[in-house]
């Protein structure tokens, strides 16, 4: 399978799936309102610049930023009226509405959203694996054509995504908890960082850093995701502040009051957390696993890091997961190595016999 | 400097404690209800058990749950009238109450927090180098004298702790931000997640799962935490919660609304969530440095990550950060590599030399 398509807009995403279609085969001709933009993705590998004279496009992949997406849609409809036009917003019910509410043909639309964003952004960041093994989420309206939804289908396939659907209301729901208030909280935790001495800042370990590592995201794009799934974010918000304004009362109590109660909801809220934690799936969709996890102590220099990993590698042991934590202070870092239950306890020996120092 | 210490309480804490104190030639004696917790954490090389007619220590450090420091501060306070008290507890304000509340001698008492938790407990994942290079605060207070916390900080210092001082509310108000919002705002997103279905879970990122990690941790310890720093946590929880709020009204007057000035507060939100993320200090206590990020498809395959950070060694590039993403239903993962900007195109080059395949 493969089409001639065009895709408007290269920015990081656009300029990266030019890059990939084109390795599969595709013919691919790129647009952007900046003609310095398209001239970057051609010479990035993403396709031909489009061209007034060129051929009717199969697909047409709309990868504006998301608050003219619909606009850009359904001009594209009207402006192609034998192509099927997708695009690759984060959200999905406003950009139907907006398709819709410009009288767009819905047959030849149908939405999709693959889940690789980045925290760069701009074609520079482009990267033809950009997809490879991500979720992408097709989602077709009720009006949806079935070749409309079978060639975008295609067109995420042939980019590397794993393809699912969705309804847009399912889509944007599942997005809201998964990622917008993810974003959202981890801004609002980031936030409250500012007005902290250096002293205090000093004492951040490894939670502080993860929870606001999205915190570092662009205000801008992020303005448009949220105010684009205003309903779905704001739904999920309103959960979690009534869950927040229960912690706050419970530490009130414990301030101010006689504490009843008060433990149970705290306790709750954390176990509440797990719960939820528990349900994110491991790598490769696979259920979550309790890997094991051995520790080592790595000298922080060139190739120490290397070398305890040749040496993971030498003892045939599959690496699942590696986290690094740099103490303060120290020449050296902590390596936790996640492996399989089964593997842990003989490739803790296998590294002693190497040299590495193991913790505990 | 090495003095006669007698730990209470041998979990997580004291035992690494007594592990890294024996180590550094300290004569350890070990003190936990439990007869079966202290023989094990004798058995991983902790220390003595303490016997009845042990001579008075120098020190005596607490590690007890935080709910019962104060308490147990007091009562070997008492005891043990010569010697000087300290806690490990992640709360100081509500532990020097509790044991002035009890008429203990607090000249003898300085109490201290090494940031050193886990998302583990209990004295099997104890580890002698838990300490090391981690923030080790020693919180005196106006009437710790001067003989206490001094030992204190030598024995900090000997756990291979990178010792700071603060006072009692300096810390509380700190670890507030920077760990106990931190956690609760992860358990918090995490709660969400409950009642999603398995297709929207298959959208989870690297995201999500970066800001849920810590929702893992344990209920009860984290009530504990929680209960125990209680006017601090919810003073940056009004403020959290307003800014919440802020970005809801903002989402309502989208929905529902004429949606002016919604957009402002939403960028506001994300820019200040930036600003406060840029504040976290980088790895080694330096200032945060701008890394430059290679990115590497890395077949999942044993040996072929110990494989590429072989390559980065021998190309003589010292390696900042790892983080390993995996894909959905794809055997490989992503690599991405952060350097100093000044030596990744170098190492781009070499690394592709070799036949590592780049992104983008």
């Amino acid at each position: 399978m493969s089409a001639r398509v065009r895709i408007v807009g290269t920015g990081l995403i656009g300029t990266s799936l030019g890059i990939a279609l084109t390795r599969a085969g595709w013919d691919v001709r790129l647009h952007d309102p900046s003609p310095t933009a398209v001239a970057l993705a051609r010479d990035l590998g993403a396709g031909a610049v489009a061209a007034a004279d060129d051929a009717d496009p199969d697909l047409v992949v709309v990868a504006a930023p998301p608050d003219v997406t619909g606009a850009v849609v359904a001009a594209e409809l009207e402006a192609r009226p034998q192509a099927v036009v997708t695009d690759v917003a984060s959200v999905k019910v406003a950009v139907l509405e907006d398709v819709r509410a410009r009288g767009a043909d819905t047959r030849r639309y149908a939405g999709s959203h693959p889940m690789a964003g980045r925290e760069r952004s701009g074609a520079v960041a482009a990267r033809g694996d950009l997809f490879d093994g991500r979720a992408w989420v097709v989602v077709p309206s009720q009006w949806s054509s079935e070749k409309a939804v079978a060639l975008v289908r295609d067109m995420a396939t042939a980019a590397g995504g794993t393809v699912s659907t969705m309804s847009p209301a399912e889509h944007d729901a599942a997005v809201a908890v998964v990622s917008h208030v993810p974003q959202l909280a981890s801004s609002l935790v980031a936030s409250r960082l500012r007005e902290l001495t250096d002293p205090a800042m000093a004492l951040s370990g490894q939670g502080i850093r993860d929870v606001t590592r999205v915190a570092a995201s662009d205000p801008q794009l992020w303005t448009q995701i949220l105010a684009g799934n205003a309903p779905a974010v704001r739904d999920v918000l309103h959960h979690l502040r009534a869950e927040l304004s229960e912690v706050i009362d419970a530490l009130d109590t414990l301030v101010e009051g006689d504490g009843v109660g008060a433990r149970e909801v705290l306790a709750r809220v954390v176990a509440h957390g797990n719960a939820g934690h528990a349900r994110i799936p491991g790598k490769h969709g696979a259920a979550p696993t309790a890997y094991a996890t051995v520790t080592v102590l790595v000298p922080d220099r060139p190739g120490e890091l290397g070398r305890l990993l040749h040496d993971v590698g030498e003892a045939g042991v599959n690496l699942e997961d590696l986290h690094l934590e740099h103490g303060l202070g120290q020449p050296f870092g902590l390596a936790e190595v996640s492996v399989l239950p089964a593997v842990a306890e003989r490739l803790g020996e296998e590294l002693q016999a190497r040299g590495w120092r193991l913790h505990g």
